[in-house]
């Protein structure tokens, strides 16, 4: 680590029963459990998922800030995120989808993609971090208020 | 991708209102914002975090599963996991620590270890993505109940 003290950011998960635990960020209450398969019985996502939430959650907030500052008029944004698994262990997505959906009134085609450019090339975090591990690919639509 | 189909995962944000998004996984709606400095209102945690919530959810899961085939009476098990951020964009956390602690009956010390090795090593996803981005440490305690 760096001489300068950086802020360290936490995340924590608590046994409740089964494979359901009771997850805490920023105060924030999150359960997640396990597959069916493996003994989860439903009470949240499962952890994996969690990283698709995080890319839809990180670009889109880029996207949409993008957009606001080129004074877009945005009624709705929609990310959606797609993850294919491997079947080996462990078991990680090795494809991810990115869906960009816009409507607002005139939005220009050419600042939408380019908010998009920003956000995966520069800006999102979760992308640059997940992008290490597995190829990303996205698309966008754009709709007429 | 590969010629069998594999079923495709996935999680969606909507807009809100601001810099706060709904979000979905699995039918489970996860309330997500930006920082207050950059005009998040408290709605919701942050979307890089969901990371380390990722982290300790996958490999908690992993950890009991193990220790409960190995026949140990775990009471608790709490996995807290820190990330420290680069100050540059995209700033993507470049330390993760993880911090095991299990609590129980005669814990195996030697049990712990094995099944948290199992766990980063081999089983858990989330840990075999973000590893590639980022150095993950861990360590672990174990308490008499």
């Amino acid at each position: 680590m760096k001489d300068s003290p950086r802020a360290l950011e936490n995340a924590s998960v608590t046994l409740a029963e089964g494979m359901h635990f009771a997850g805490r960020i920023d105060g924030f209450s999150i359960d997640i459990d396990a597959e069916e398969s493996v003994g989860g019985r439903g009470a949240g996502p499962q952890p994996l998922r969690l990283l698709l939430l995080g890319i839809a959650g990180c670009t889109a907030m880029d996207v949409i800030s993008i957009l606001r500052k080129k004074r877009q008029e945005v009624d709705d944004l929609e990310v959606e995120v797609l993850g294919s698994r491997v079947e080996e262990h462990p078991r990680v997505y090795d494809d991810v989808e990115i869906i960009y959906r816009v409507r607002g009134k005139g939005i220009e085609p050419r600042d939408v993609e380019r908010a998009i450019e920003l956000s995966e090339g520069r800006y999102c975090p979760v992308i640059a971090m997940i992008g290490e591990a597995t190829r990303i690919t996205s698309r966008y639509e754009v709709k007429e208020a």
